[in-house]
């Protein structure tokens, strides 16, 4: 009989956390429109402005300052746009500056033109080069506008943490706008949007515990804001329109208090985890490449190359000994690109990048599993030439 | 004790369909990112194609065709916009021409600027003007773009049905681009996206019995499409980019699915429902007046004013008899607006009017206690002069 499938690409998406699940279940009786003023209007209302307070929670934001939207990928295209507002004032923003190794969301959704766009290059360690950033800003022409710069707090495929703060400096010195994606970061790192400096936080819930079909766009304040991308009736204080996705929201909600709740057992039994899991590794592989591990990592993401490995086999081997993960992150055509964070970090990207990303559930025995699949692989593929 | 509350406000948003529902929670357990070439993510990627094939049939379309999002609004905002290609070449549009009966999403959610929209007339039998259209598009200067006309297939508020095959003629005669607003058709009226001679259709999971969060645009080919409005890993073949909300388009396609198995027996029930919730009505206040019950109307919905009563204290006594009904639509606010639908039909809105939709669950019973409580209402408010 097949063993149980091993689910380590946590980093893609997450399965359902108990209590987002059973908040979910819950908010599919509650079928209301939240904009009709009846009591079945109004008892959704109240769940979603619950679910606010959640996300709010999770960033130490004001709940009037959280906007939700259908995903993480929306509110990037939403924020990363030339047209804001001052309260009622356009106000224009000229430049974005993104670091190499944003999301696609981030890299592709911004609506300035390819000429309105610089990349802020990363270090060989994978960590953005704020010398770079602050030469890039201080050649900015403010005449035409505010630059604004898009910074991930923690990224996807390596895990490495980003000098937000420090680059939040940088940005308030220049007069800039910060946008910062901080998706892998919710739930594995405390987040306060203060302390961070930032003008905005992206968060997802499908990646924090709960379901797919919610994030939201999280602001410092209220004044300075996008102008709108979906627009209709008006909902999200007219930030937003559309029915809200209630159940989403609520079990998006449920998730970010559960991160809270449990974020120091999660956060050191992932570390143990992940330690074991890379000793493991390395003792069936002495010559494995594990990237970031001398810095700033998030405790649940693993990024390594084995040498004489491609990536691209190496998730199919795993996927057939029922480990699922992945070749760099989840990939829209469902084939594997040339990951951009490895071209970045200044890696050749044709040999590409594993990673094993853990999450609320995994344990011990799934890390020995992993292990042994590991070693058997990397048991039939030595490189050419080593010995047997 | 307080009888079960009565809820027929279902154009606003519907109760889960118990296929719906069924359909949902299992999709809750297939937690992989559709996009991850693992096992986990091709089982999400099968059931994601299952609902696609589902939402093709309802409207008679090309699965090909079908491009989910995360509701009727995003998919109004991504099709209004002048910025069209043609395969890979790119295709101005250069006016919008909206009737005057349409949906917040679409009157607010194009990209085109003020002066490049203009409001097709209603009659004051709510239905678009024809030869208002005609004239519109004969002034229509081609040069700087091609025309784009939009029109519900039937209203939210008055549930009458439009015109849209005649004015697909005359959109095809001037070269022009149809998108259909078919939100509160689908599941009423059968559609056929080629027969109606729209090139893109619009519509919504969660008026049909679906969860909130999803919706669709449905185009009548691949090769004229809008600028992707959601843009970054590519999904829905690079149309709209973001993890797809799995769960939510598994419960719209098994929404459909029931919309299209349970047709017949709703609609002729919706239609003897509605015919015993008016007649009921009329015995009890003759002064009655209800709109559009002398041309096409859909069999769920009736809108109406009684003389004295104004829609905003109507809406509230209903509630406080146990009945949720609407004041026009759901409006964003919370408060009640006036009804745009009215003034284009060249009714005084001061009064306004109110709603009553059925949906797959209504009852007899229930069409007989609404009928009491109208009754009840209708006594509290004669208008002053008449007899007690």
């Amino acid at each position: 009989m097949a063993p149980p499938r091993l689910y380590l690409d946590w980093n893609a998406t997450s399965p359902l956390h108990p209590a987002a699940r059973e908040a979910v279940v819950s908010a599919l009786a509650l079928f209301g429109n939240p904009n009709s003023v009846h009591g079945e209007g109004r008892a959704v209302r109240a769940a979603i402005e619950g679910a606010r307070r959640q996300i709010a929670a999770l960033s130490a934001a004001e709940p009037a300052n959280v906007i939700f939207t259908s995903g993480a990928t929306e509110a990037a295209n939403m924020v990363l746009t030339p047209d804001f507002r001052m309260g009622r004032m356009p106000l224009a923003i000229d430049h974005l500056y993104y670091s190499a190794i944003e999301h696609p969301a981030v890299r592709e959704g911004g609506r300035f033109s390819a000429e309105k766009t610089t990349e802020i290059p990363v270090t060989s360690a994978g960590v953005v080069d704020l010398a770079a950033l602050e030469r890039l800003l201080a050649g900015h022409d403010r005449a035409a506008g505010l630059p604004m710069v898009a910074i991930m707090l923690v990224n996807n495929e390596t895990g490495i943490v980003q000098p937000v703060r420090e680059a939040a400096k940088i940005v308030q010195t220049y007069g800039g706008v910060l946008v910062v994606d901080a998706v892998q970061a919710a739930g594995r790192l405390k987040l306060d949007i203060n302390e961070l400096g930032a003008d905005f936080l992206i968060v997802s819930s499908h990646k924090l515990g709960g379901p797919k079909g919610a994030g939201a766009l999280v602001s410092r304040g209220e004044t300075l804001m996008p102008r709108p991308l979906i627009r209709g009736g008006g909902q999200e204080k007219g930030h937003r329109s559309g029915t809200e996705n209630s159940a989403a929201i609520i079990g998006f909600g449920a998730s970010a208090a559960a991160a809270l709740a449990e974020f120091d057992e999660r956060n050191s039994r992932f570390e143990r985890l992940r330690d074991r899991l890379e000793a493991g590794m390395r003792r069936a592989a002495p010559g494995l490449l594990i990237y970031g591990a001398d810095g700033p990592r998030v405790s649940n993401t693993s990024f390594f190359t084995l040498p004489g490995l491609k990536a691209e086999t190496g998730q199919i081997a795993f996927d057939l000994e029922g480990v699922a993960l992945s070749a760099g992150s989840a990939c829209s055509s469902g084939k594997v690109g040339e990951s951009h964070v490895l071209v970045a970090m200044g890696r050749d990207p044709k040999m590409g990048a594993l990673r094993i990303s853990l999450g609320f559930a995994t344990t011990e025995d799934e890390i020995d599993r992993a292990v042994a699949a590991f070693a058997k692989i990397a048991g039939r593929c030595r490189p050419a030439g080593e010995a047997a």
